[in-house]
């Protein structure tokens, strides 16, 4: 596979380089549509008729089908919008009217018809397009977003400037209808619906989060749903309503006939209840119709919000039968529906088919997730023990809280969250877990440089958060066999919060991952003389390749294998680094705070700063997306780079022992 | 006022000291009360009868009035639930049954209730009861809460693990109509609404955050207010319809006819839609009614939820009037209401008077609470600029993005949160405002400790979790005009995210103070060559005092004011370092992560860790409750303990000079 030329910033791209990849994967991006190839911004779906829509519908399913089936992406939720972001820019005027998509990773049409459809083979690759919507990309992105359920709050609050500015333009947002179930978004109806402010909210109700959507709300969207076009019939009403006469007692009872009337058509209505004007639901996939909603809606006064019902997958046969496991995909081959197989467990399988072994013989062990069974690797355990398995649906606050009241009531939970979507119940997890001294483990999944999501959905921020968490204990396994052994004591053996942190992908064991694990004990995994090389987890092996590297240079290295990053153990490193008088430590998170604070903060205290110390990570900004190992590579944090890194820095005369 | 003496732990605790300041504050501790007196836990409860019960609710009324106006405290909130607590305690079998208080402020006749009646003159002090739930103070206090809108999540959990256990007990919560609109509690009315679960979910309903309640959510609960005594409605005609024929086809025109005469009745049921079933509105003041109704739910399967009204304040003239006031509340006069005026302006009123003066020439500012117009000083702004004041309810994640959506049309948000509550809101800084660095300032109050309201209410934890945002600058002003200048910075001239952070009560102009602020920049505030001390915002002053402590012993110290704690003044601190050869940092916040350990290795790597350094502020465990200056001298941070760390831990041979 040909890698990307890596630049160091969006500016000054060179588009033929970004490229390149596109074009070798793509043999059709170069195929010309009948409608898709004219379209180079939205103004020119004015002049199509619906009938012409229709085809081009049609066409960008193909589009994209044969694109993200090369590149990977977010391919079901794409699928399930062609005909909505159709509507909605034929209706409105991007991007004098702004669209804040929530999640984000639905934007594919979006981008496709606002003038990168040329760029959309570089597709979540380095310097190529982003998965989400991106400010820097393009002016048609008004609002970056990544995790759920932010668009309500910032298309209020984006409505709220333009009142205030005395500006006139149309503000909306798309939000699925498992986003709706994260809190904040709910937080922001309730705000909104008082709000006499302009908003368009358009609610994507295709029954999913992730994994099928759950909970009180989705039962009651799935009941709203099979009651086609209320708002025709309940607009009749009002007119027939309205030739009515209209004294102030016969205008109560005409509010309660008609208040009735709602009732007898459809189940109460939540929406209007917090203040919205409710229309729907619509077949998200008529284009027609949706137009002419979206037409009467976008003139309206105050907030409104348009239920739009969409099928997940729509057109493509393999992923609206299984919408999950096309929710987000690695390439695929377009026939058979059917990715490559990598081989080797992953680490959310290590850990969720580890989980099951437990969760055998410890009928306390309970499982939580937030939506996703499937990316956390608890899919068997949901199947194997569905009485102990929660899935809250987006909404990681309830979930660490929830994990409070089992761990409470005597039960063991185990929550598992991505690094990144953990950072949402940063509150709940410090308030209602550690505080507690409760005996929750959290799962940690997708720690590190994530690749191909990029900065919205980084992992790497969590050792500094949870170091910040009292009472907090943080493992992070460098191999799947540490991983079981770390979740066998977190689970069994531990008291008290606790943390088992691990990457994306697969990983190897290697020279002694084998060594029991032992509480606050870390391993030295290679002994040598001239430097000590302490990785993070899955750092582990890039510290051993710095040190074969070293070593070719003469440098004899120790490698530690920290283990526990809290508590450190000061007494395995302090003695290395008296041994060695330099210490490396290799993260793929950010430096500030957390590990790497920590241990410079000890050999300062211990060696009474005598040891040459260096504290390898990320910096304070956005790291963007792109393959791990070019990521890694930008940032100085592959091998060779680091081995650079620390020739450059690092005086080696002599063994530098204290 | 006498102090408390000083205790390591409450274990081991001395009951008669404990009790010593609440003696000395309450003469009317000892009074007989002709039915309290005889409580000493709830079952005595169940040997009244309801006039009796009734004259117990007015003199646990005289008892907290007499009490709280002494040791201050959440006045009108517990007056608001005297005879709710009494009906719910009545009827359940705590501790057995459990009962999970949302914010736990409201827990005072609780705790009165359960054996802490003649501890609770020792409300909120050192050793004494916390003003919070606390399970190691009682086994009646099963979850420690105290920011808002947990209580459901944790309620579900515990229920959860109950039916995992097989155990038989009633799991109840009770939820202001406030914390409500906080968006974890929604999340877990959607994951309850599902669950087969026996709980039982008291909506506490006031129509009061903290100010009076906003949002769509809270005007449909007005509603539904006005229509009393739906319950029993609508059982009857569900008794009715039971009598009538049920063929398939009549069922479900009875279900239509049902559901129209629950629209007749009353608005649209949001919570049955959820999945509970809905009992109320029922008089919050009416004992009788309410331990029949909650009789009757408490052997019902299933998620349940009464709506009891009550009314904040409810039986003193001052706090029912005012209940915005008397929510927490210092010590206060009882016949007047009024409380001692301190004098000089605390913090909050300095943010809130000169943003008022900043927002009258700059029209783009506006201003975001998450329910405390007052607490936050923001009470003038909202008078003076309505139209550009937005009080979202207890809603901090929302706040944040809607600030973000705001910054992203044009306008500048002032964000006004206090530490402890901002922490809820940590994702939506970095994913929606730093990440995007967008232009939203942060006023975060009750930074550092913060006194009576402890653990859960810390502000220790924002340094470090701020440290973790990329692009994020970090100010602490050290006295009043600092804040005012830095202030002025962040409104009018900065560009990206930017947090000031200042602590709770007021606070004194030193010299230097008026040095004019400077990006980046510290100041030295006092000169000197032995050793340097960095104090964090407020604790310039304790530096201040250490220095004179230090120089009678004839070491020469130099105070810095860093100002910014981000981005750190390293050339200021790396030339006092050089001089005096040792630092100090003081802070009154957790030490890991933070401007501490950034300092720490900035020395280590600037002045290759030839400095000696001493890392001082809170270890990693919850402080606890209790007046400011005892909690500082329990944990080394008062000017002579201070002083004492140094002298141990640092030799002065002569000066250290590099």
């Amino acid at each position: 596979m040909q890698c990307l030329i890596e630049g160091n910033s969006r500016q000054g791209e060179n588009e033929s380089e970004i490229l390149i990849r596109g074009v070798l994967l793509s043999g059709n991006l170069n195929k010309s549509y009948r409608f898709l190839t004219g379209i180079d911004s939205p103004d020119e779906l004015k002049k199509l008729s619906f009938d012409e829509l229709n085809i081009l519908a049609q066409e960008i399913r193909e589009f994209l089908i044969d694109i993200v089936s090369k590149t990977g992406g977010h391919i079901a939720s794409n699928l399930g919008v062609v005909e909505l972001t159709i509507a909605l820019h034929r209706v409105l005027n991007a991007p004098l009217d702004k669209i804040v998509w929530d999640v984000g990773h639905q934007t594919y049409v979006h981008k496709i018809l606002t003038g990168r459809r040329d760029k959309f083979s570089t597709l979540r690759q380095m310097n190529g397009l982003s998965g989400f919507p991106k400010t820097e990309e393009s002016p048609y992105d008004v609002f970056n977003t990544g995790h759920s359920s932010t668009s309500i709050s910032a298309a209020l609050g984006m409505a709220r400037a333009r009142d205030l500015k005395g500006e006139s333009y149309t503000v909306s947002a798309v939000i699925g209808d498992g986003a709706l179930t994260g809190g904040m978004a709910l937080e922001a109806l309730n705000d909104a619906g008082i709000s006499k402010t302009n908003l368009l909210i358009i609610l994507n109700d295709n029954g999913m989060s992730i994994a099928p959507n759950v909970g009180g709300l989705s039962r009651y969207l799935s009941r709203l749903r099979v009651r086609p076009l209320y708002y025709k019939t309940r607009e009749s009403v009002q007119e027939f309503l309205d030739l009515l006469p209209c004294g102030k007692t016969f205008r109560k009872f005409v509010h309660k006939i008609k208040t009735s009337m709602k009732s007898m058509l459809m189940p109460s209505m939540f929406f209007e209840d917090l203040g919205f004007r409710y229309f729907g639901p619509i077949d998200g996939h008529n284009i027609r119709e949706m137009v002419n909603v979206f037409e009467h809606v976008k003139t309206m006064k105050g907030p409104v919000l348009v239920h739009v019902v969409t099928i997940k997958g729509k057109g493509y046969e393999h992923a609206e039968k299984n919408p999950d496991f096309f929710h987000g995909v690695a390439p695929f081959e377009i026939e058979t529906g059917l990715t490559k197989n990598s081989g080797s467990e992953n680490y959310s399988q290590v850990f969720g088919n580890r989980l099951c072994e437990l969760a055998r013989d410890n009928k306390d062990i309970a499982a939580i997730t937030a939506a996703m069974p499937d990316g956390t690797g608890l899919r068997s355990f949901k199947e194997l023990f569905p009485e102990r398995f929660y899935d809250v649906g987006i909404a990681e606050q309830h979930a660490v809280t929830l994990a409070a009241g089992l761990a409470m009531g005597g039960v063991k939970p185990v929550v598992a969250i991505y690094s990144t979507f953990l950072q949402r119940a940063y509150d709940q997890i410090l308030h209602d877990v550690a505080l507690q001294k409760l005996d929750v483990v959290f799962a940690v999944d997708r720690c590190g440089i994530v690749g191909d999501d990029g900065e919205t959905h980084q992992g790497i921020y969590d050792v500094s958060y949870l170091y910040t968490i009292p009472y907090m204990t943080i493992l992070s396994p460098a191999s799947p066999n540490e991983l079981k052994a770390m979740l066998d004591y977190a689970v069994n053996e531990h008291k008290g919060p606790i943390a088992v942190r691990y990457p994306r992908g697969s990983g190897k064991e290697f020279d002694r991952s084998d060594i029991p694990l032992e509480y606050g004990k870390a391993v030295v995994v290679k002994e040598g003389n001239d430097l000590t090389l302490i990785g993070v987890g899955c750092m582990v092996s890039q510290a051993l390749e710095v040190a074969e590297l070293m070593e070719k240079e003469g440098i004899s290295c120790e490698v530690i294998n920290p283990r526990f990053l809290r508590p450190v153990d000061d007494v395995t490193i302090l003695n290395s680094a008296k041994k060695t008088g330099r210490v490396v430590i290799i993260q793929d998170v950010i430096k500030n705070g957390g590990f790497g604070s920590f241990v410079t903060e000890l050999l300062y205290n211990g060696l009474s700063g005598k040891v040459r110390t260096l504290n390898l990570g990320l910096p304070d900004i956005g790291i963007e997306h792109g393959e791990r190992n070019l990521i890694l590579r930008k940032y100085g944090l592959d091998a060779r780079s680091i081995k650079e890194s620390i020739l450059s820095k690092m005086e080696f005369p002599e063994n530098g022992g204290l």
